[in-house]
Formats: structure tokens, C-alpha cells, sequence
């Protein structure tokens, strides 16, 4: 067996199913080229043939990544299949991963067919499959609560077909990590051919051991491909979190005695980007890249004794992308420094526009603000209204005044459609009075699902808020996130981006895998 | 062997030791209250000798709590325990926690004693807390990796001299389900009179690993206790999470059978308690316990075809206390229906002067907002200046304004130490504005580590903000938390209640577990 573990992210393709996860092409191309820079081995970009979206979102992932091979996901079936081999014809390394459930209840429920309709359809689609590529990984749905007979014969014959990795999903998170491993060593025996392909595990964490599981699988059970996702993300509890799986093999590299060949040092930068542009927070108690992980790195320091390092702690904050902020830019920096500095943050704009546009912003924000630290840039490019050519609505100006006793209004000015409008508005707070004007002409009719706000630069509370709002209107869920020294402004700014999102007229189709 | 396993919970007291997750002796028997009507078995209280704040804290719970075994931690020295042992007096049910280091690193570095020392010691320590206490466990610290031979010797030890549980951490979060479950089989074997304890885990996250670990060392090993936190909550990465460790128990049974007693329709008023009151966010995607992990509870409905609900889900969102928003009170709610609301929510204030207080606090929400969720009335009497007899500050009226182009102005009205104050100021925005209004007389000096909002019901920004602020300020770190529909509002209180913490007279010294 080889000693190579290989790393999947579907960070893209699973984590992107979580309600309110969804992001634009744009922002899923800049998460692949985070991904590349972690040296991942696969990025599954998308699922193609789930909305032209999607499509799109993958093939321009094709289009630009060259390191980290793209995956594409596809059910089992050749039109999802083609237009898979489609959107992944420019990629310099190509996978088609397709996939259907075998166990009795997704069967019996979900498909409505038969075991053999369910065995023919896997063999016919890995056979297309491979047709068109010649990297075809298989999963059957729902593996670990698959009868094991029958699940060998579909295995068996995907193998006969060309297959060329197995993933076994315990896809409800039922698994239990001795359990889990043995299930896949039996696999492992009892298929024929089972040598010639690589074994991967797909784990998720409804029961807390996503990650242990997984590690089962590769341990016990002789897996050498793990799926899994930045901070975990993913439907319902998540999927198995990189950053974790990751760092477990490496910490105890005594046990495992595997190479993994991720560039750890991008595993901070790459959960803050994932954070920042779904909204979903990390939890200061979340391993490897919550802000309490390495006591040392929140600024903390405890009292007594200085206690060797090793005493308790079993990595190093640096090892993992963590460093301290740094003062890199202010009122006076050029357009210039500030792109080197884009290029040192590893982000990549699109266009000269695009870098432009940032740059003003950038201005905007440094003639407020003194001390420009790396957080603020990277909100900076993260915010919507970087790229104004493809907005409806945008920002002009906020007024708004609250005193205890009396009605909070505010007064904003937007564009909509190219129009310049002014609304005006009460309501509970300044937030919600400013919310009120934009939704008094928008009528976008939204149900808000979640608002927060972080300080982007743990420091005080002059540095930027990051408002996230989340939207939902006509079973589409949004987020936008907004961000501004001034918490209203910022409220008013994600509003704006949420809503933008929702006029856009890509389409997602929540898919299952 | 028992087919019971004891949930012993240590929120108050490794949870606790977080960076910034200090609570008030109040805030502490509030979760106190929680976790005996979560039914945990034992509630580890705190560190008795580690400040007067924390034997308080540990004698308040030891009064109140009749159900759970309540227990402290003590270092292994006389003083120690003598003083937990006094704290406990009144329990109905009392435990000795006491704990020296066996590993190598930790003697030689922290400790600076040999490996007889450290013996003797145990031994002496157990002796005399067994004098105190009929039920005294005992914890070798760093024990997982710790000399096994050394460690067999130590453990013979304590039992002899009468421990009655005896609880292997792993303390830095190192261990590995097989090897540590096989760990604690090899102990169990080799220690003579192992089968006159009970043997406990006790399991840190930081490779994401703690729950699957805590259950290896029970399946495995023998095990009979597993430490644990709400939220996994703890330093670092945190501890093992009751909420997973005690679902997976349950949803395996057809692996574990095992019983426990945990009623699990409060795990998720316990967690949103104990969230709450320490500002440490759950993220949606944690497992049980976040907002996603049950898709249906988030309100999001898949497009598609309905399928059966165990097609994708292990568990019930209602048997975990998932329940939809209700509307129970608004503007005509009377005392008697409020304080009707605050039994069915298992919230008991102390006095009918607190009771008054609260009532206060939701007639004045209830003028600004026309529905009140459960969630208002949690944050309403987790709000700080619920109890006026111990503020120093206290916010009177607010007032700010903003607008683009224009530096943000606030003028705040408070009371310092019985004394009205007017502060006025400018900032980057009215958050910013307020808090500087406010800095601007009390000159804490302190700095601030976070800031963030929460819409407490989720819904629109038409409910309340709330606001955590955490300062610290001569090596302490503290939480102010603030509600109100105006988030200014929010802040501004947050801050306050901040320095009501600095203010007060508590220390707390941060202990090692």
C-alpha cells in the first residue's frame, strides 16, 4: 500500500450544500486557488449537471486551476456524466466522481429501484464515465448502511468498469470509528481486484467523530483518500474538517506513518476565507483554527509559571498559518504596494477593474481607519461590491440617528437597477430602520434567516464590523456580507450584497451526496 | 462491569478555564441549575482554593444543587483539599477532585519533583481527602502520557488509600480512539484492585478527536465516566462535548449498551445557556447543537421530493429540545405570566428583587418590540443589570448619530458608583462613538479582545441585537454581554456590564486539568 495520503475537498461541492452556504463562481474560484495554494491533491469543484451555475462554477475552476486535480460530481447517469466531462474538458488533471445510493432505505425511499437496476446503473455510468476520463471515482450513497453482499457486487462491478477510486460515504454520520474501519477492511478483502483502485472514506459528523472515523478508515481499514472540508463544513453537523484530519496525521505521524501534502501554513488563511465568505463562524473552542486553539496566538497570556511549550501543547499556532496581525498598510500607501500586498495574501482579482475597484475602496476605508491590518484587505476583496459590474444595487449614502425614548430613522441612498433612490425609514434600531428604508422600494419580500457581526481585526471596535446577513426568498438562501468601520453602514452594505445574490439569476439546486 | 455510564460535566470548571469564559458565581449556579435538570451525574463546580470567587461559586452550588453529585478540584496538597472539602459542606452529595502530573514533562517542567515525590504525594493527598470525603477521585495529569510503568505504581497507590474513581486525562488532546482505549485496558489489567473503582476519561479535542477518544476508553477500555463539557467547551480546542458523546452513546446503543441518565430534551437550553453567558459562539455546523445540524429545525425546506426522514437523519431534533420559536408574551403580559414563563423555561432568579427587575427589563422590550420569543427572555435575565445591587455602572440613555462623509457622534448617560455621568465622543462609527463616550470617564484602560452580535431570535433585525463584549484588563479577561433592539444600545450595555466584571472584586486565577 502506498504511503501517500491523498486529500480530497468538496468544500466546494459538500460544504456548499449546507443551507446558507452557497457562494458565486467567483468566490468558489477564489477558494480553489486558496485550495491549490494548500497543495490539496483533488478540489471537487461542483456538481455540473445540478444548475448552469454550477457548470459554470466548475469549468472556470478547470479553466484556471493547474496544481490540484478538479473533480466534478455527477448521480449516475450520462447526462449528468457529459455535461461533468464538460465543464472539466480545460482542467490539466480532470475527475468525474459519480455516485448512487445502495443502501435498502435510499433505495427502497429515494430511488425506487431494485437492487440489479441500481447495480446496472453503476456499472453503465462508471463504463460512460470512464469513457470520457480516465479518473472515475465511485461512491455508493449511503455505503456504510449498505447490505455488505450486495455493496461488493456493486463495487466488484465498478472496479470491472474502469473505476479508480472507491469512496465508501457513511453519508448520516452513523459510524463509529473501530466500526467504520473494519467495514471498509472487509470491503478491502472481500472484492476482487479491490488492489487495483485506492480506497477513500467520506465521512460525516453528526455524532462527533468525523474525523476519527475517517482516520479508522485509512488506519484499519487501508483507505488512502480522505474527503473532507475547511472548518468542517457541510450539511447538517459538516463533514470531516481538513484542518483536523490534516493535522492528526501529522502530529502523529508515529502512528500513522503516512505523507500527506498539504502546505499546513495555509490552513488559517484558507478557514478565514471559507468563514468570510459563507458566514458561518468558527467557534473560538474549534480545533487547529478557532481563535482559542493556541492559547499563545489570542493574546492571552496566563498567570504563573512560564511553562516550557511542549508542556501542553502538541502543535505550533505557526506550523498552522497563524500569525500574529501586522500593521501592512495606511493613508499613505500606493496602488502598488497595495497590490503586492493582495499578491502576498495570495489573492488573485480577476481584472484591472476588479483591482481598481478594491483599491478605491481601499482608500475609502484608509482615510477612516489608521492601521490597515491583513484581515481588513482580505474583507476588503471579499465584499460584494468589489465588482460593481455585476450589481443591482449599491450603496450611496446612510444617515441614521437613534436616542433612548425615541424611534430610531435612517435615511439611505441607493442605486437600484442604475436608479438612484432615497428611502427613509423607522424601526426597532438603527439596523433595522436602515434594513427597512432599502426593503420600503426594494420588496424583495425576504425572510432574514441570520444577522451577525464580527470584529474583523480582533482589536477594538474601531476596526471594521463584518455583518452577515442571510436571506431566504423562494427557496433560494443567500449570505451577504458587508463590511465598514460603521456597523450600520456595514448592515446596510450586506444587506445590499444578500439582496444582489438573490437577483442574480443563478440557480442552485441543492443536491445530495 | 456496570452498564451505566456516569456523565460527569466540568463546564464550570475546565470549561471555565477557557480564555474568556470566566463566569459570576451567579452565572455559574444558573448552568449549575441547567445541568441538574440536564441530569448529569456529577457537576464539577470549580477549583475551590483556586480564589475566594471560586470556593463562593463551589459552596453556592454544594447549596442549591440536591440531584448531582457536586464536586471540586484541589491540587494534591492539604490546603487544597481542606478547602474544597469546606465549600462542598452543605452538597447533598459531595466529591474530592484532586490531580497531580505523572508525566515526565510536566514533573520535570512544571512541577519540578521526582517521580517519588510525585507518589508520595498522591498517596498523602488521597489519604486525606478520603478522611474529608467519602468519594474522592483522582487524576494523574498529563496521564496519557505518562510512564506506563510509573503510572501503574501511582494509581496502585491511590487505591489503596481509597480513591473511588480514577480518571486518566489526556490532557493536551494527543491520544488516538485504539491506542487510547487500549491504554486504559492495559492500566485496568495491570493495576491490582482495579475493579474496586471506577475508571473515568477525560479527553481534549485539539486533533478533533476528543468524543471518539472518550468512547474508546469506555468501549475499549472499561471506562465508566466521561468528562465532558457543554458545547465542548475548554481551553484550546476544548473537551470532549456532552452533547455528542451523550447522542452517540444513545443513537449506538446497539454498540455500547449503555444506560445514561441524561435527559436529553435539555441539551439545547443547556447549550444556548451556557453560549449565552460565556460569548463563545456554537458554530451552525457543530455537531447536535448547531443551527444547522438538524436541516429542518433551521427552517430551510429542501426542494424536491419529501423523502423519509431517517433517509438522512440519525436523530430527532425534539429529542435533543429543538423546538421552533414560539411567541409567548408581549405588551399586555402580566408579572404572573412572566414570571409563569421563567418557571417553564427553568429559570429561577434569586430574589422577587430580581424577579421585579427582569419584569422591568421586559415591559420595557415588550413597548419596543411586539413579539417576545423564549430567546428575549433568556438574554433579558442573562442580561447583567437584571441585578442593580451589584453594578458599579450602569447605562441611563443613549444617543448617537451617523452619516456617510461625516465622523459619528454619541453622547452616552450612565451611572458610575451612584454618580449620573454625561460623556460625549466621536468614533468610526457608533459603536465605536459610545464605548469611547464611555472610556472617556471610567479610563478602564483596558483593551478589548472581541466584539460581536447575535440576532437573538432568528428572524429579522427587528429583534434584539446582542452584543458580547470581552475585555481584559491586568491579566484578567472578562465577558460583557448586552441586549436590546438598538444595537448601540446593546453595546453600550455590554461594555458596561464588562466593567462591572473588571469592577468587581472577584479574582480568579487560572488553574491547570
Amino acid at each position: 500500500m502506498s504511503d501517500k495520503l491523498i486529500i480530497f475537498d468538496t468544500t466546494l461541492r459538500d460544504g456548499e450544500q449546507s443551507p446558507g452556504a452557497s457562494m458565486t463562481r467567483e468566490e468558489k474560484l477564489r477558494i480553489a486557488r486558496q485550495l491549490e495554494r494548500l497543495r490539496v491533491d483533488v478540489i471537487e469543484a461542483g456538481f455540473a449537471a445540478s444548475s448552469n451555475g454550477d457548470f459554470e462554477a466548475v469549468k472556470s475552476i478547470a479553466d484556471h486551476i493547474r496544481e490540484s486535480t478538479v473533480c466534478s460530481l455527477a448521480r449516475a447517469n450520462d447526462r449528468d456524466i457529459a455535461r461533468a466531462a464538460e465543464a472539466l474538458k480545460s482542467a490539466e488533471r480532470a475527475r468525474i466522481h459519480t455516485f448512487i445510493a445502495t443502501s435498502e432505505l435510499h433505495m427502497e425511499k429515494k430511488l425506487r429501484m431494485t437492487r440489479e437496476q441500481v447495480l446496472e446503473q453503476a456499472r453503465l455510468s462508471v463504463r460512460f464515465a470512464r469513457n470520457l476520463c480516465g479518473d472515475v471515482e465511485f461512491s455508493p450513497e449511503d455505503g456504510y448502511r449498505s447490505d455488505p453482499d450486495f455493496l461488493c457486487r456493486v463495487l466488484e462491478a465498478v472496479i470491472e468498469e474502469g473505476a479508480t477510486t472507491l469512496n465508501i460515504p457513511d453519508t448520516v454520520g452513523y459510524a463509529i470509528p473501530e466500526l467504520y474501519g473494519n467495514f471498509i477492511k472487509m470491503l478491502r478483502e472481500r472484492v476482487p481486484n479491490s488492489d487495483k483502485v485506492i480506497w477513500s472514506v467520506h465521512c460525516h459528523n453528526d455524532l462527533g467523530m468525523a474525523v476519527a472515523n475517517s482516520l479508522a478508515g485509512v488506519k484499519i481499514g487501508g483507505a488512502r483518500q480522505i474527503e473532507c472540508t475547511i472548518n468542517g463544513l457541510g450539511e447538517r453537523a459538516g463533514n470531516c474538517a481538513l484542518e483536523e484530519v490534516v493535522m492528526a496525521v501529522r502530529t502523529r505521524r508515529d502512528h500513522f506513518g503516512l505523507e500527506v501534502g498539504i502546505d499546513t501554513t495555509q490552513i488559517v488563511p484558507a478557514s478565514r476565507m471559507v468563514s468570510q465568505t459563507t458566514g458561518f463562524v468558527v467557534q473560538p473552542n474549534k480545533a487547529v483554527v478557532g481563535a482559542n486553539a493556541f492559547a499563545h496566538a489570542s493574546g492571552i497570556h496566563q498567570d504563573g509559571v512560564l511553562k516550557a511549550r511542549d508542556t501542553y501543547e502538541i502543535m505550533r499556532a505557526e506550523d498552522v498559518g497563524w500569525s500574529a496581525n501586522k500593521i501592512v498598510l495606511g493613508k499613505l500607501s500606493g496602488r502598488n504596494a497595495f497590490k503586492q500586498r493582495l499578491a502576498d495574501l495570495g489573492i488573485e482579482l480577476e481584472s484591472e477593474g476588479e483591482i481598481n475597484a478594491a483599491f478605491a475602496r481601499f482608500k475609502d476605508l484608509a482615510d477612516r481607519k489608521s492601521e490597515i491590518f491583513d484581515e481588513d484587505i482580505i474583507a476588503l476583496v471579499g465584499d460584494e461590491s468589489v465588482t460593481p459590474e455585476h450589481e443591482a444595487y449599491r450603496l450611496l449614502s446612510l444617515e441614521q440617528q437613534s436616542a433612548t425614548g425615541e424611534r430610531p430613522r435612517a435615511t439611505v441612498a441607493f442605486v437600484a437597477d442604475g436608479i438612484e433612490h432615497k428611502a427613509q425609514s423607522e424601526g426597532n434600531g438603527p439596523v433595522d430602520a436602515s434594513l427597512k428604508a432599502i426593503e420600503s422600494l426594494v420588496k424583495s419580500g425576504a425572510e432574514m434567516l441570520l444577522y451577525s457581526v464580527n470584529a474583523i481585526t480582533s482589536g477594538s471596535t474601531e476596526s471594521q464590523g463584518e455583518v452577515t446577513v442571510r436571506l431566504q426568498h423562494g427557496g433560494r438562501v443567500v449570505n451577504g456580507v458587508g463590511s465598514d468601520p460603521d456597523i450600520v453602514v456595514a448592515s446596510a452594505k450586506a444587506y445590499l450584497a444578500a439582496l444582489n445574490k438573490l437577483h442574480s439569476k443563478q440557480e442552485r439546486v441543492a443536491a445530495q451526496g
